[in-house]
């Protein structure tokens, strides 16, 4: 475990969650948590006035979350507002009422000015965050970026100054219908991201041994 | 399966996949084959001449694309431009050089207009359709909105005109080291969204059987 900062989250009005409050969460390391587990991100941007949108593979390194380079971050220009989204599904809420269905999950989201890294041993670090993030194990079994990659790869980093987290658990809501004498099944439906199985590059012989690092079927 | 209007996707220049043209997909059903499989949507807006990205539950029913209210929907004022970006992660890429690391995935990204439905008919049935598609079933099982929580529930609609559709698929792209002499191995990590157990709602006798719509465990 390393040091948490102590700075709460969400320390401006724009940022404090407004609908079901009581689903915040304002611990730093939650942040953290999330960011982590995730394994996309939905990077947004204002483009000629209006909004836009794209998935992104991301990865927190202390305070700064760094996204991959996408058709966004090449055309982005430098300083811009951002807001990078990560959301974790983990179920679904099945309830007496349409009313009361719902999803339980974990969300933050990172408000703030996107930056693109320039310097070449912080673009290193941020890449080699992304593969571990992503593949653990594969930033040491696979080859590091040469120049040229190194060149042709745009990495965006934001910090993690602005930033909110929002998670919904537990039953359904409208357990109180059963006193009221509705019998019928409520509940949830939990659900994960799995490991369906692993398929070896075809270009290998077929019995290459799959290293220990790559996780396996559940 | 109903019939699939003939209009192509991207109409619109701003629309066009600039990056990665090749997984470019130009068919209206594979929009929607993304729009209905994808649990959680992503909507961004522009506020205050920022982007705020947002998760929140969808369903399509026809062309057009709905969204539960959320806090954004409930802020929303009415004809406002908004997009729409949702993302199935398929697998991870293991390459052999970090620069080759990618995702298998699919993702839709739905530009236009957000409009806030209004007329109690048309929510009523893009509720329905909301319930239908993240707990297939509970459209019957459940009840549907009194007029008090339909006048609660606010809904928005956007229309599927402007929208494009970006898949990756198969084996890392750097296969061409095997034949160089690289016997690292490489290859695809599948993933999917799996159930991971049921729970039945505390307030209920524990032995309430579980109606057979609820998906189990795989």
């Amino acid at each position: 475990m390393t040091a948490v900062p102590t700075t709460p989250l969400s320390p401006t009005d724009r940022s404090r969650v407004r609908r079901h409050r009581d689903r915040q969460r304002s611990d730093r390391a939650e942040l953290h948590a999330v960011l982590d587990e995730a394994l996309v991100a939905h990077l947004g941007r204002v483009v000629d006035g209006e909004p836009v949108v794209l998935p992104t593979l991301h990865a927190r390194v202390g305070e700064t979350l760094y996204l991959h380079g996408s058709r966004a971050a090449a055309s982005l220009r430098g300083d811009e507002p951002v807001c990078v989204t990560v959301t974790i599904l983990d179920g679904l809420v099945y309830a007496r009422r349409w009313f009361t269905h719902s999803a339980n999950y974990r969300s933050a989201v990172v408000r703030g000015h996107a930056r693109v890294v320039v310097d070449p041993e912080e673009a290193l670090a941020a890449l080699r965050a992304l593969v571990a993030h992503v593949a653990p194990g594969q930033e040491d079994h696979a080859e590091p970026p040469s120049r040229k990659e190194l060149a042709a790869t745009a990495v965006l980093a934001v910090d993690l100054a602005e930033a909110s987290v929002k998670a919904r658990g537990g039953p359904p809501g409208d357990g109180d219908a059963v006193a009221a004498g509705d019998p019928r099944w409520a509940g949830v439906v939990g659900l994960a991201t799995r490991v369906t199985g692993v398929s070896t590059c075809p270009a290998l012989p077929a019995d290459t041994p799959v290293p220990r690092h790559v996780p396996r079927e559940a």
